[in-house]
């Protein structure tokens, strides 16, 4: 497939990833021209300086994996990421909110990030796995509400990372509006292209240099 | 045994946890008078009015579960979730300094993260299955040196929880100058005797009323 180089956040999330780690990361990012890395927090700044005069976005995770901090928690957690050269922030919804089906608080949640980010591009997760159908559905209107630029299935610390029956019902839901980032257990060229089909803008995963060798 | 019950964290920090799970929770803990419920930063404020007037303390987590977000991120939750009433702080240390040797770093994090508590008990979190028991000795160290009040095993959410070798590390490394929590996958009165006879001064576990009632 042309381009499938574009579609990958080239991902390292373990909390136990070291400097060498994120070094490596980053020089496999542009060896392949990945679209991103997505790090955690800690490593944006390195990340950032390492990417520099490239042209790999700089991917971090906010309230992650959990979703359940305070708003404002997220949204200073934001507001250091891109102080620090973040360009694209994936941030978790509040999980228990939606699962009690207080929408506006979810809704709410996501703006609060959306407007700390300051333009830069806001993923959110839904975290599908622990979602219903419907569920799945009112995330990502909130995230529409809310003017995200992405919806996001997993976080890939959960019990089950992206289905083609969540990417579909994301991109049903946002049609046009949205685009959809499907991660977690996404491991082989056969699985991103089946994500892709399912209406999936971008892949997070830790196997990209393996989907792309694959062609 | 005596005063079990006083050893108990009582925990939930599922991000699917709604609000009537957490209501739940804090019933049972003044129902069976544990020391302290442990919720996600999102319920501290719920947490901290239904236990209002109870000698039940109210935990909570930062930087939770990876630990690899930014110290200042860590110190804004931390005074932000003590603003809404909670008492103690469960803070993740960041791992992956640690795997680094960088342990100015990891002091330094949990400093930050004591000041920000002003006052309140910080318990910090090794994630032990990831550290060599060296690296755990380290770690315990440097949580000394940051003044901190615990050091606590485990978030629940790696792929293992408390050993009991991880707590004998840590209770030879601190003495009598920290406590010491084991946490994750304590399931019954033969797992908390143990722990505690290997040093442990609390419990966080989500089976604490399984455990008190089967003495």
């Amino acid at each position: 497939m042309k381009n499938l180089n574009k579609y990958i956040d080239h991902t390292l999330l373990k909390p136990q990833a070291q400097q060498k780690d994120i070094e490596a990361l980053c020089k496999e990012a542009k060896n392949h021209d990945f679209f991103a890395v997505c790090v955690n927090p800690h490593w944006v700044k390195l990340a950032s300086s390492l990417l520099e005069g490239s042209d790999v976005a700089v991917c971090t995770v906010v309230g992650f994996p959990l979703g359940a901090t305070l708003s404002t928690v997220k949204a200073f957690e934001t507001r250091m990421c891109v102080d620090n050269g973040a360009t694209e922030i994936d941030m978790v919804i509040n999980i228990g909110a939606a699962k009690n089906g207080d929408w506006d608080l979810v809704q709410d949640d996501i703006a609060t990030v959306v407007e700390a980010a300051s333009g830069r591009l806001v993923k959110v997760i839904l975290e599908t796995c622990l979602l219903s159908p419907e569920e799945i559905k009112k995330a990502s209107q909130a995230a529409m509400k809310a003017k995200a630029q992405y919806v996001k299935t997993s976080t890939g610390f959960s019990h089950e990372g992206a289905t083609l029956e969540a990417v579909k019902i994301m991109k049903e839901t946002v049609g046009d509006h949205l685009s959809v980032k499907a991660s977690g257990g996404i491991r082989n060229y056969e699985d991103a292209i089946k994500m892709i089909e399912a209406g999936a803008d971008r892949l997070g995963t830790s196997s990209g240099i393996a989907i792309v060798s694959s062609q």
